[in-house]
């Protein structure tokens, strides 16, 4: 079977930031995504206020050039002021015209 | 720690293809899966007919000629029907026979 | 934006055994981890006695030394007597001070 690789990008946050992070995704060029519930607990996880909800576990493939572009606005805009982790792999897809 | 690497095969679908890609990652030759509930939206969700259902998250540790197999079987039964993303990545695992 | 690499614990196990693992993650190290609720079947899910609850997959990125200690002690002392599930894989992430 016939793949291409492009990068996969996770993020985990907490749940009240799940629709602007998908606007920020979808922004950046970013074609899909998938969210999952989540929970957790860490350095990176600064609560934002008052607020103690759940966590959501984003995932996009983008191309390089669209990774390049999440990590820089999430690096910028949110990591100063939010429970935020960030991580990109490498996964291999079928069709990747499709993400990118 | 002795660890393989081994293809992780991720498939992104509508929850009501659950039992039907679990039915397919066995028959493929996958000794077990993991899945979790989650939501999406994307180029390749297509949505079929009326149904407007969560997504589920099914990942499993295979051999590559699985991993292969797997591919080969969405591409050509559910990439044209259906909503349905997958991906492959390595991962390295402890007792890599129990995967195999 | 200039990223590290670091390791991605995976670990799929009986919701059961939540708290003891992210006990043994922070005693190997972690600095933080992220949990989602799963199902799952497989030959590594033998399941402990009677319980027949839901899975729970956690994973944490952490420094390779951790990531080395977290596999040495599920191999020694959850292998024999749980189902379980543990890979890892390698990620990049931004600000890699935070997880380490």
């Amino acid at each position: 079977m016939n793949t291409t690789t492009l990068p996969l990008v996770t993020i985990v946050a907490e749940s009240i930031l799940h629709d602007r992070l998908i606007e920020e995704l979808k922004k950046a060029g970013a074609k899909g995504y998938t969210a999952c519930s989540a929970e957790g607990d860490g350095s990176r996880h600064l609560r934002s206020g008052e607020l103690l909800g759940d966590n959501v576990r984003i995932e996009a493939i983008v191309s390089e050039a669209v990774a390049e572009k999440v990590l820089n606005v999430l690096a910028r805009d949110y990591f100063p002021y939010f429970a935020l982790i960030v991580y990109v792999s490498d996964v291999r897809v079928v069709r990747g015209d499709k993400y990118v």
